[in-house]
This record gives C-alpha cells, structure tokens and sequence, in this order.
C-alpha cells in the first residue's frame, strides 16, 4: 500500500532549469533473460578470473571502512600505465561521472539572456552525432550547448573554417569529441585530433571511451597540451559497467579542479579493486579486444552480404543502414526474436541500428535472425 | 619517470569559482594496518555474512553488464521498509551525491552581488556546527550558504525567533539538518523537528545519517510533508562505507528531481546487491547497533571517570572534552599511540574530540591507552 496522497509539490521548490530538462536515456537494461543484449556496448566477455578472484577476496570486513578516497593506488597504476604521475590521473565514478565534473569545473552556468552571443565562458561545444549525453550534461549544468555537425561521413570537419562562419567557437570553454567516434564507429587520427585541439583555446576533452578497439589512441595529446584531456573506462573493453570506474588524464592543475569538486569517496571500494586488478592482466582483456574485432569484421561481411550499409568502425559495436524496411522497425522486428539492438531517433542517424559486437555465437545468432526476418518479408 | 613539463596552465580555463573553493577534507583513511580506527564513524562490525557471501555470489560475468540504472529491486525493498512507494526513494552513490544532488536540483546558483540580501533560491541553510560538507557543496554550487549556530548544548534554536531577527530564513531553498547531530550526537525529538519543517517555506532535508543509533526518527516528517525530504545512509550502521549507497526518502515529485539530474549509472552494481542483501538480513544489524549503544554507554562512564566531559550522544560516537590539555593535543598522542579519532578546528568544536564507537576491545584500548596519557602528563 502506498501511502502517497494527492498533495502536490509547489512547483516553486524545484529548479525551472530542472523542471525544464529532459534527462538522458540510457539504453535498456532488461530485467528477462535469455536476451541478446547488443545495445549498450558492453564487453561480452566476462572480467579476467584474476579480476574476478581479486573482488572476491576483497568482499570481507573492509567492507565496513571508507574507501580510499582518491583512489590511490588505481591511480598509481594508471601513471604508470601511461607514463605520467598520479597527479595527472582523475578516476571518477565512470566516465559520466568524469564528464558531468569537467562541465561543472570549466564552463560556467549562462547569465545572459538568450538571443545574445553567448558568452564563451558558458559553452560546451560538440559535435552531432555524438554521445547524447553531452547536451543533457550541458543543459542540467545551465550552460549553453553548441551542437556541430561532423561531416557527412562522420569525419572531423575542417574547424578554422568553421570558426570563421561562427558556427564553431575556438573560445568554447569546453569541447567534448567522442573518439573513435559514437554512434558512428568512426575513428580519427591523432595527428588531426591535434590540431583540432590546437586551435581551442578552452578545455578539450577527448572522450576515448572505445578507442580500446581503434588503431590509434591520442592519450599523448593530454600529456602534450595543457588544455587537453583524455576520458577513459573500464566499462567497455575491460567489462567493468557494473563497478563504474572511468578515469582522465591530463594536467595536474586540470585534473585539481575536478578533484576539488568531486564528492569525498566517489569511487566504491570494489570498483577500484576490480579496476586495479584489470591492469595486472591486460594480456587477457587485449585478447578480447582482438576477438571482437574480428567478429566486427566478421559481422560486417555478412550484414554486408544481406544487403545491409556497413559503416566502417573502430569500436566495438557497428552502425549499419538496414535494408527494406525502416530502422525502427528493424529495432522491434529484432526485438520480438529477442535481440536487442539500439536506434536513435535524431535525424543524422535515425536510418541506421547501432549493433554491439557480441561473441561469435552472437554474431551468428544476429545473422540467422536478419536472414529470417529478410526471408518473412519476401514471403509477404 | 613523470613527463610533467612545467607549462602552466592558464587560470581562465578554470572557473573562479572552483580556484576558490577549499574542498571538504575527509578523515584520513590510513593505509597502514594496526591501528584503531575511531576517526570517521564506521561501524566496527563486518557486514552480515549474509551480504557477504550475496555480494560474493555477485562477482561473476555480470560486471561485463550495466547495473540497473535505477537501482530498482533496491528501490523496491526499501519502499517496502519505509511503507511507501519506490518514487517515493532515490538511491545514491552514498548519501554525499543525495546531498549535493540536493543542492543542485532545489537551489540557484547565486546571480545577485555580495552585499544585497541574498536571494532565498539561491540559500542552503544549515546549523553549525554540523556536517561540515553542507558549506561546501554550498560554494561548489555557486549558492550562499546560511551558517545559523545551534544552541549551547547543540540543540535546535526557536528559528521563528532567530527569523524574526533576519538571522534565520524560513524562505531559504534548502534547509539541511543534520539530525541526529554531528559531531554533537545530540539527538532531536520527531516533534521538534516537525515545527521546524512545518515553519520551513523551502525543501528541508534532514539527514539522518546516524538516525539508527538514536531513539526516534523523523522519517514520517518525508511522507506527511511534501517539501521535506529523509536521507540515510548504509554506510554507518549497515556497514557498506566502501559500496557508496545512500538515499532519500520523499515526494515523488522530489525525487524525481534528483533523478532528473544525476548520472545515469550513478549506483554501482555490487553496492545495489549488498544493499539489497543488507534488507534481507536486518536482526544482525540491529544486534550490532545494540551493541554500540551498549559499548557508547560503557565509554562514556569510562571517559567521564577520568575527567572528560563527555556529550550525550543518540550516534555511535561520542563528542568529549578532554581533560589536562587541549583536544589537538590529545589528537596527536593518542595517534602516537596508533589510535585515530577526529579533532574539528571550528571554534564551537575545537575544545572537543570526536570519537567513533568501536568494538569493546577497542573501548578497552581507547581508555587504557588514555589513562597512559594521563599519567604520564602527571609524571612530567
């Protein structure tokens, strides 16, 4: 029995700025069993039985105690993982959390009114498509977001030039590139990711939440330039979602501002055990990076084959034009066979499913599913 | 080797706002094993071998997967505890998020210049001394923090008096009450708490952290009143510090507010497991905060036979003034003697050490070990 009576809140106890947001949407966590789940870009690899022994045997009476609140040691791995100090680690409570605190720390909330130039100070700019998140965080923040097409192919388009028909803004105090990029799967090189970061004269953060499964990585860019920082996970190639651990590398003084404003103990005890212990055994997760970029490659051919448009991709999930029938309706079609895939609705990617790369079985699962669902509609 | 070069950064990219904040500081969580620690209120008790072996039976190819993004099972099981509905609940990464979530979604960064009668959005009123995090997610936030002393002996002031005088607002967005008290531990009664809320215009949060060591709670106050909202905490009595959950208990309309703007992910997944498990098995908990009650009666004997005042304390710990010689003193030789308590440098607690209960072989230490202290002081 609920005890909630009719009584209202006066609506004058929450934030316009609040009442007026519409939160991101996270991909579907089902509840069932029995799903494929290739929505959400998980590993579909376990933890090493190292990492898994490690958080085992951390589960005892620590449990009881705080736990270190900056992550001491993981961050210690980090540096020398990646051949800086601990000072140029941040790890925060997954990647989100990581970025939610670079809008709080570099871009101010908006004072001016709208219809103004906005005022540098207040933008956090990106590019369309890219991970969704970035508005949201933009507008919960109360600062302004500026959204800029990637090119027609998802390449970086040319920002100088950009910049000169005040489109883009090299003053922005903040500019999120997701890289390799999502939805698309669209990798970039370092060498053009850094003059794009040249040219800004506010905080650029490189969000390489996939770049496990790309050809190159730009992490020397954040300890290059002290503007520059580079988000990371142990969410998708290192299958940790359920602990949420993400880091970022750059400047101490960066890296100090993020600290000042995060909570005392953001990250959970467990979490930066498992963590720790995931970089005593990277041969095993580089094993499985390899393994699901051969099925990428694998699943491309054959959805290629079926008559699907296979976007190139260095990351661990495909975006894929569907053939026939809209992607929507590939979506449920999918669904109702128990795959689960994910569909944008904005206008850049509303024709395309954006499909994980899941284990060989799954991979031969999607197909045999996609053939059948092709093979139904002929048959009407 | 670090690769620090020594380019600065430059002071714009950072807002002024987070270069001026002093973060709050966190008791030390000591990486050498051996000592007592009585220093930042853990339960001394190991979680139920119950959530130990849940949480242990959790660690398996799950962790590849997101947690439930809204930690509903958990929801579920503390609605039906609370005799309410999971809208009425929202889950944080440990209380600390609910509290700045609190801020960030009920008040406005300030926009008016010092000097002016500060807006009423934009105030975050609190007593002092209590959680001294309060000001500081004030500052972090931009808003202005309204510091209103407690009585002498740490009770609730008349605040329809205090307001009168212009000292107190009853207009102030969010009013956050620490209740029971720290670092006092002075308890309050449900219907003193009640003619504080009912005087309250804004949302008032009372945070009852150490509530499960005290003889009442105020949780009836979040479900009778629409701008009042009930945080707790699995950290203290449920011992899970090391998991992060926390939550608050109030009007769906709240709540979701709160959930409008955190992270998507915002509760890891082992921590939603041993939370849950920790509803499962709530005798052993009550058992353990039999026991400290019982252990903080002992010590309190203890310590007021050897000359300190020691404050009646509804928490597990005691707020005590040493004899002899100064609080920070007895901060540092008690450290020298491997036990770690709390010193507050703030002027209302300064006179005063904080100590955490413990087991009773810890009471033991703690008073053999201050007795020490006392003879040698009156050998020299």
């Amino acid at each position: 029995m609920s005890r909630a009576r009719p009584v209202t809140v006066p609506l004058s106890l929450i934030r316009p700025l609040v009442r007026a947001l519409r939160p991101y949407v996270p991909g579907e966590q089902p509840g069932v069993a029995g799903l494929i789940k290739l929505n959400t870009n998980e590993s579909p690899y376990p933890p090493s039985p190292k990492v898994l022994a490690a958080v085992r045997a951390a589960v005892d009476q620590r449990l009881r105690l705080y736990p270190n609140p900056t992550a001491q040691r993981l961050r210690e791995r980090l540096a020398s993982l990646h051949g800086c100090t601990p000072a140029h680690i941040f790890v925060g409570n997954g990647s989100d959390e990581c970025l939610a605190l670079a809008v709080r720390a570099f871009v101010e909330p908006r004072r001016d009114r709208r219809g103004a130039r906005t005022d540098p100070r207040s933008l956090v700019q990106y590019f369309t498509p890219s991970y969704s998140l970035y508005p949201v965080l933009a507008a919960t923040h109360g600062a302004e977001g500026n959204a800029v097409p990637l090119d027609r192919d998802f390449g970086l388009p040319d920002v100088a030039r950009l910049a000169r028909r005040g489109r883009w803004r090299l003053d922005a105090a903040l500019t999120l590139v997701t890289t390799p990029n999502a939805p698309s799967g669209r990798g970039y090189r370092t060498s053009e990711l850094d003059v794009l970061c040249r040219s800004q004269r506010g905080v650029t953060l490189l969000d390489e939440a996939y770049v496990d499964f790309a050809s190159e990585h730009a992490l020397s860019l954040a300890l290059k330039h002290p503007h520059v920082l580079v988000a990371r996970t142990f969410s998708k190639a290192y299958s940790l979602c359920f602990q949420r651990v993400g880091y970022v590398v750059g400047h101490p003084q960066l890296v100090a501002a993020l600290d000042t404003i995060r909570e005392s103990y953001n990250v959970n005890g467990l979490g930066q055990v498992a963590a720790a212990a995931t970089l005593g055994d990277l041969s095993y997760y580089r094993a499985n990076v390899r393994r699901i970029i051969r099925t990428r490659a694998g699943l491309s051919r054959d959805l290629t084959r079926l008559g699907f448009e296979v976007l190139p991709s260095q990351t661990n999930f495909l975006l894929v034009r569907p053939p026939r029938f809209p992607a929507d309706v590939w979506l449920q079609r999918l669904r109702d066979r128990r795959i689960l895939v994910r569909w944008f609705s904005s206008p850049a990617v509303c024709e395309y499913l954006r499909l994980t790369i899941g284990t060989e079985a799954d991979r031969a699962k999607l197909v045999r599913v996609a053939t059948h669902i092709l093979n139904d509609l002929r048959e009407i």
